[in-house]
């Protein structure tokens, strides 16, 4: 353990400070190329999925499958039904199977509250106000589909078993301008949280002001566990919701993005079948059917290969990334009282927390030294981190070779601009 | 040529009513299961472009196209923007290729004019009243998503070489709420029209009253012939536009849907540098990213497979379809003055006028024995033939043995309900 920076003298952080600055200098003397901004897979991971190319080839007995090569079938292939169900732990008949992207579900989901309203309500185009509500830190593209529309977003704290639902609460169950909120309930992006079988139960017995309040249920992490022993499973919203007489409530979404291929894979969306009904009719004058044969290629692969150890697969080479960026973190930080952060079970990110009114420093000074993170807010609405202190920090992208530089010089960037906040 | 049914007598009427009835009595008595509805491709016509599906397999060499495996490249991989520039006779710039249907993107571009606006103007939801002018007959898809947004829609009559373009200036250089109108420039859906050079000069030409007026330029099928040497080929309506000033007047959009397969192919959109700008603004917001493998499927194989030749194949698959429809409405129906119909070069269509106050009774009919048919009115916005005569007819999908008996059928219905018309 290494000693607190707030114990330190000025003559002690004025020394630290001249040794971290020359540290820093020597870092940026080494040219560096680093990503830790987005939560992509490297391509050795990507590589993993390639046999699904292979599944559906220009041999493959179509049989009474030969309608999946035209038009229709506009809420996706039986079997690719079956599979998110199962993934979800939801019935078929909840399902929809969209196209390669559950943000785009997500998307035209908020559009189509914009300009019709769901299951007849107003459309929200046609009222004053409409909020939603975000968990923060929380994922930026959620934010960024609300604030497009012109959405009024209100932060919810998340601690460690979801969000402060008397919050929640308060808002949902009072203010009938509140038409939604952004949950990631399983390994959130960015803190790795897992919201607690209590949490849910409590978004399941919301009494919302507003008919037309939904929870926006991104389940983006549901398979994705990095360890085969320690593993978050959070409870199933669409059962909880229906039990609680609350069916229509919940959108849920989710994807094989990071499953097999991202841009490539299939995504889909679980919720009542009255929603569903509701969806379709709109679907019905926006798209000819989804590409069933990448739907085919999908289920066909996981046909031939169990979903949970090709996952175990793919943990197998983010662990070591995860596992290398929190060795460093805990060496090069831990005890100086400058920084917190997450010990994730799943999921693509890291969240560090660091002094008040540092991280955007933080960010712009690895960037200087040639390494791209997330933007420092962006986890917030607005991009506003009102305390200027979480840095998202995806590991996924990096080489193994590269993740332990990039880790330290980030582990520098915050002992540099703590030191400089110390001493200001 | 057979004698005109204008010119029978009452007693002949009622002589040939009694004849065709007996006629439909046994067809009924036939049981038949056709389909002439959706101009959709057969099986065996799709099977023709499976080899689409073992380009890109498990063992492709990516080398420095791995990026394709991940997200991003919102606009498209370049090899695929090269593919559609070439096919619609643009440059790259201009393209954005998306996902599997270019239904879907026109359905976007009508959603972001509704919430967002074109380049700054003012959103269509904010707007008392937007209107779009729609050429009649026209594809009963494009009207469904301006009904979708509730903007009114006005027939336009179309003519032999294109829409009547004293009516479109007319409405389009006055009027400050047309915002829009819905063009198949080459083998219109379902006349067959193809525009001339002229008229698609005086479009480029058009001076809008509204600054956010676009031309929906909907090129489904300009590789699609029927004939080898007979051939139409409209004029580029991106060069005309940029020549007469209006660059940014126009989105054009094609796909793969009918080249390769419907569903699992590749959609583009051509338009200025200015509008692809702006629509990429929204992109970042509701997509990661079409599916790229699939755009490097497509473009791989026509790397192997010359475009002209592939649609040649289908051509000759789908020719001897209309051309026995064709035959059976001469043999049948010629001389009788009671319908014309198109003899189209391409596209998917036949468009047949019947009688003014038939069209709907004639499908009735065909339904009643068996055969669907395209819903008499579809063709008109809101499902409303003035004249209640216009029929699409739908070769593609039937089997070669099912083509003459469905046109048989058909041409039956018509005789039939119009010898009750002049008997009524």
């Amino acid at each position: 353990m290494l000693k607190s920076y707030k114990e330190l003298s000025h003559e002690e952080l004025i020394s630290l400070h001249d040794d971290l600055s020359n540290q820093y200098q020597q870092m940026k003397d080494l040219k560096l190329s680093l990503n830790m901004a987005r939560g992509k897979p490297d391509y050795k991971q990507v590589g993993l999925s390639f046999g699904v190319f292979d599944t559906v080839n220009s041999q493959y007995d179509f049989g009474d499958k030969i309608e999946y090569c035209n038009y229709g079938i506009l809420d996706g292939i039986p079997e690719a039904k079956a599979f998110f169900a199962d993934m979800l732990g939801v019935k078929d008949e909840n399902i929809i199977v969209f196209g390669n992207a559950s943000l785009t579900i997500m998307f035209d989901q908020v559009s189509r509250g914009y300009t019709h309203g769901y299951l007849g309500n107003t459309p929200w185009c046609k009222l004053d106000k409409v909020k939603f509500l975000c968990p923060v830190p929380g994922y930026d593209r959620h934010f960024a589909i609300t604030e497009h529309f012109g959405i009024e977003m209100i932060n919810i704290p998340l601690n460690e078993d979801g969000p402060d639902m008397d919050l929640v609460e308060e808002y949902v169950n009072n203010d009938e301008s509140v038409k939604g909120i952004w949950c990631v309930p399983q390994y959130a992006n960015p803190s790795g949280v897992t919201y607690s079988d209590e949490v849910v139960d409590r978004f399941a017995h919301l009494k919302p002001a507003a008919k037309d309040f939904r929870l926006f249920w991104d389940n983006a992490y549901i398979v994705h566990h990095l360890y085969a022993d320690k593993q978050d499973h959070v409870k199933d919203i669409i059962s909880a919701c229906k039990e609680a007489g609350n069916e229509n409530m919940v959108f849920e979404f989710c994807s094989t993005s990071k499953v097999t291929l991202p841009g490539a894979g299939v995504a889909a969306m679980a919720t009542s079948p009255e929603n569903k009904k509701d969806v379709l009719k709109h679907m019905a004058i926006q798209a000819i059917g989804h590409d069933k044969i990448n739907q085919l290629r999908h289920v066909e692969y996981f046909k031939q290969h169990d979903l949970n150890e090709h996952m175990m697969k793919q943990a197998d080479m983010l662990r070591p990334k995860f596992e290398a960026v929190l060795k460093v973190l805990d060496e090069e930080l831990g005890g100086l009282d400058i920084a917190t952060w997450t010990h994730p079970l799943g999921g693509y990110f890291i969240s560090l927390d660091a002094m008040n009114g540092t991280a955007k420093e933080i960010v712009g000074k690895c960037k200087e030294a040639g390494m791209v993170l997330t933007g420092a807010g962006a986890t917030y609405p607005y991009g506003k981190d009102p305390n200027d202190s979480n840095i998202r920090i995806a590991p996924s992208f990096p080489t193994p070779e590269e993740i332990v530089p990039a880790a330290k010089l980030l582990a520098l960037c915050v002992k540099l601009v703590s030191v400089e906040k110390l001493l200001a």
